[in-house]
């Protein structure tokens, strides 16, 4: 069976001596996150992720979501864990105090959900849209929905969805056919059928409130193919009375089925029937076309670092358990000569191959860690900074990082997942050993919230080049400052030289796009995967970078736990050596156009 | 449910245009192998695989197999398409013809084999070892084993399998516990636990060969430490009568568990106790400590040629699928405009980063076929030319490539397989559509015959090095000598371009070990997987720089389909613009060496 410890040292350094977000003044209240502050919430984080949700991860894989009578059942045991994470406050961690919650920035958030989906991906699921729909709530929310709707949503006593997919289209929306038609009292009756909707049943909460996307026909009734149609809206699957916040009858809201999935057994995957289902129009947020369904976009953006983050999770569980693997496993000798003679054979943590693999995921793993607690802190500083230059560039950046989280992260989660199932041998496809299921479970992460092609293109289409390109040149000038200001530091060498090597690539292939894409856009397409994956690779040196600096630092004042603070630096120059170089592959791949790509007719793909 | 077409016309190509094996005059025999015979049997092999394997192929992962009272029930229709695969003759094709075989030049069974296990890979692993037990039996059976096990063999009446596995180890063999204790007459009794067990038991055929190894005990009865106490033994499941060949009672051998895996759940993986099990010990093969298990290798070297093309064989099938959903998905325009204005959508083919994805696949999956049925005709040739220096030559690309196709393939297999499964975006990850089941199957493959980093050590290792970098040099050579050929021919330059560059980085690779490794072997340990990485990038380029070669001149002659030559020039850009830029990084890591790899104490990686 596998173990979970979760990484409460890291968090600590991440927050206070890389971040120090508590020295954040430009944001009120910053100055309270101390860090026994945050001790005191990873130490919890920890419990309640070590005790009770680890012990169900495999036997909710086992079981299962089953549909009974039209009701969604989950795994034994899921009910009494998640009503642990309810009563200890952990959904309520960042909601606004004046709905119950307790007001922390969101990168406490993050780490708990890193930790919840590293124990029990599954169960973490169930919570982690709640926030978004609360988030919704609270920006464009009726003032009876924040009374009565959005209490519940902070604490997590009631859950929230997102319900956008249908069978014939998820990231084309505008084919859309489910209609919300308007009634004489102002609310909407919705019918037509969602796919895909996670938690779209289950038996943890009283009720559901399910943040839909539908369209409103025209005068005619037609449901039309446009964009600027889609509205969204709110849909309890319990009615509550808008006067008293009271529960009523059950809405229009049915499961038509639970998929059957190659993992996140335990998630229950749901088709979701709307038949005249009551709802109630949500404001217009943002502009343009789909101004309608903007408040979804408040959702998205957070699933979307959510999504990143449970990549990350599963990376980090596989790699904590591949680690302690390679401790116990004999098998050969050291290449240079045996390492522990006193054994039958050495432990393979002697090989050099399987070090490989462990520190690549390592790498990965912090990186993108201080990575995600980077972006976090930016969302605060965007939201809540008393200086408006800063929130800007704050929130050009998270805009900006935000598709290379979701899809960079997952990929590469992926990826070391099975690096870390490899390090088993033949051990690790049996289910018993646990390290399969984190790769079922993983894979998922690269197809939610929009599928990883189509973030790299919203990354190359509209993120780098919006505003003028704003958030990119905001982003090439941080990292050449840091550059600069480290260019006489001979210690800094290691990090700063990759990472120089590195953003040079990124603005090359960055100069190919504007010369090339508007020649034709096919250019742009057929760049946007690679192109994401050198963001990726040079913003995770960046963190290291970073880190390595703190690292000497401490070293060099010999503060903290010196093998801590080495190990980062072996960290960094790993991602440095060996994930650097594949930067030079990806320009090379981006240079080479669309021309073969595209040189075949559609018809010659037929089977 | 996913569909299947075994890729005929491609076979016939690789065969007749490219390999030309009809005029290999120096095999006797080959003149016979001529396109018409070749058809006859890729389209029977065809219509088994599409008609009767395919369709228990998720039918079949979704029932498993069960352990019932000590016997293993395969899924339903097992028994009976098994049938269908020995009446056919379809295990004998490359038997000897005395013992009931068709003696046919081992790439036919390689073709067969892609398309067995791409219609179902569960169902044709129960006759994938056999013929690899058939041949150690062919070179070191005794003359009974000749006359009574090897035509049940041959035809596929009875299975083989290959026990070598035990639960502390795997690739480490002198761990190994299972003892073979002599006996007065000559025989052996086996005792011990082998796990990992391919087909340990099934309810296929009459009997099961299995071939063990097991070790001798010293005089004083002590099993020791050493590999040269391992030998290689033939322990049928029913005891036959070595005088008469006719079945005698249950030998001692019997099932401990089916394991519950990823995937393959069709086919089953058994514990197998051996509990005083009569065997008959095989002669010793090649020279060295492992030659009391000499025969293993026999099997080993086939079943890792095998497990190459079983990879491909998954990335074949998902790619025929995500081809197919990439018409018929309706989603988004194409970023140069609408190509199909009376659709409501463009289908999904028409994006630049789709496109990418497919013929990545595609270029992988002609490319390993090439060089698939490529070795399987040196294999012949090294057997069976009456030239002993094109033998010779022969067999030392085939010892070099086998690794490389092992791990290499697989690896890249499944790479591809989720590509294509991302393809499909959340429906992807839905069991209904069957792509997740080609991911869960093809990733046992890179754990098989020896993880895959375990044969990048032997490539490096051994292979690329042993009586002096004899085989490496062959290579070069060869590959010098095609790119001079061809230096010349404008026509030629994008893929003799690519692989002059991959070459020349190949060879520096190898420069850089031998500089490097002898002052220390963990550079050698840290360099493996990439080198393997490059050979395997430049091996396929050089497949695709031969069928552009062959695919140009029948188009300059106006011979054959244009559309199916023209696509092949595509997957050959494609490959050199997609895949050889891989090299550069490759061969950048590793000349990082192994120093960072090393830095860390082995407990710095304990948990």
């Amino acid at each position: 069976m596998p173990t979970y410890r979760a990484p409460t040292e890291d968090y600590l350094y991440l927050m206070h001596d890389v971040l120090r977000i508590e020295d954040q003044d430009s944001v009120p209240g910053m100055s309270d996150m101390t860090v026994d502050l945050t001790r005191s919430i990873t130490d919890g984080a920890a419990r309640l992720c070590e005790d009770a949700f680890l012990p169900l991860n495999q036997s909710g894989d086992e079981e299962g979501c089953h549909l009974e009578n039209g009701v969604v059942r989950t795994p034994q045991g899921f009910p009494d864990a998640y009503r642990k994470l309810v009563d200890g406050g952990w959904s309520a961690l960042t909601g606004p105090s004046e709905y119950g919650g307790a007001d922390l920035p969101v990168a406490y958030q993050c780490m708990f959900l890193e930790m919840a989906s590293s124990a029990n991906l599954s169960l973490a699921l169930y919570s982690a849209l709640t926030g978004g729909a609360a988030r919704a709530l609270t920006v464009i929310g009726e003032d009876w929905m924040k009374a009565h709707l959005l209490p519940k949503l902070v604490t997590g006593e009631w859950a929230g969805t997102m319900c956008l997919t249908e069978a014939h289209c998820g990231t084309d929306l505008a084919q859309m056919k489910t209609k919300a038609v308007r009634q004489e009292d102002g609310t909407y009756r919705i019918t037509g059928t969602k796919i895909f909707i996670s938690g779209g049943d289950q038996d943890l909460t009283d009720n559901i409130v399910h943040m839909v996307i539908a369209k409103i026909p025209d005068e005619t009734g037609t449901v039309r193919n446009e964009l600027s149609d889609i509205h969204f809206f709110v849909v309890p699957k319990v009615l509550v009375d808008p006067e008293t916040g009271e529960l009523g009858p059950r809405n229009g809201v049915s499961v038509g089925n639970v998929e059957k999935k190659m993992g996140l057994k335990a998630s229950s995957t749901c088709v979701m029937n709307f038949d005249n289902a009551v709802a109630y129009k949500l404001a217009s947020h943002g502009k343009g076309k789909a101004a309608g369904m903007g408040g979804m976009f408040l959702m998205m953006n957070a699933a979307r670092l959510g999504t990143g983050i449970q990549g990350l999770s599963q990376a980090v569980v596989a790699l904590e358990n591949a680690k302690a693997y390679t401790q116990e496993r004999l098998a050969g000798r050291a290449l240079t000569g045996s390492k522990y003679p006193d054994k039958v054979a050495d432990p393979i943590i002697v090989h050099p191959d399987v070090r490989r693999l462990l520190l690549q995921a390592d790498a990965f793993v912090e990186g993108a860690r201080a990575l995600n607690m980077t972006v976090a802190n930016l969302m605060t500083v965007a939201e809540q900074s008393t200086d408006e230059a800063e929130r800007q560039q704050a929130d050009d950046l998270c805009q900006l990082l935000t598709p290379v989280i979701k899809a960079y992260e997952t990929d590469k989660a992926f990826e070391n997942v099975n690096g870390c199932l490899q390090v088993f041998g033949g051990h690790g496809y049996i289910r018993e050993y646990g390290m399969e299921q984190f790769a079922r479970d993983a894979r998922v992460l690269q197809l939610y919230e929009g599928a990883n092609g189509v973030q790299a293109l919203d990354l190359v289409g509209r993120k780098m080049v919006s505003k003028g390109g704003r958030a990119t040149m905001t982003l090439f000038g941080i990292l050449d400052r840091f550059i600069k200001e480290n260019a006489d530091d001979d210690e800094m060498t290691p990090y700063i030289a990759p990472l120089k090597a590195g953003l040079g690539r990124l603005k090359d292939a960055t100069g190919w796009l504007m010369n090339n894409a508007p020649k034709n856009f096919d250019n742009a397409g057929a760049a946007s995967y690679e192109t994401m994956n050198i963001m990726g690779v040079v913003i995770l040196q960046w963190m290291w970078a970073r880190m390595a600096k703190v690292s000497l630092a401490k070293l060099n004042a010999s503060e903290g736990d010196p093998e801590f603070h080495k190990k980062k630096l072996v960290l960094a120059r790993i991602w440095g050596e060996r994930e650097v170089p594949n930067t030079a592959a990806s320009l090379e791949k981006i240079k080479a156009g669309a021309d073969t790509i595209m040189a075949l007719e559609d018809a010659a793909f037929a089977v």
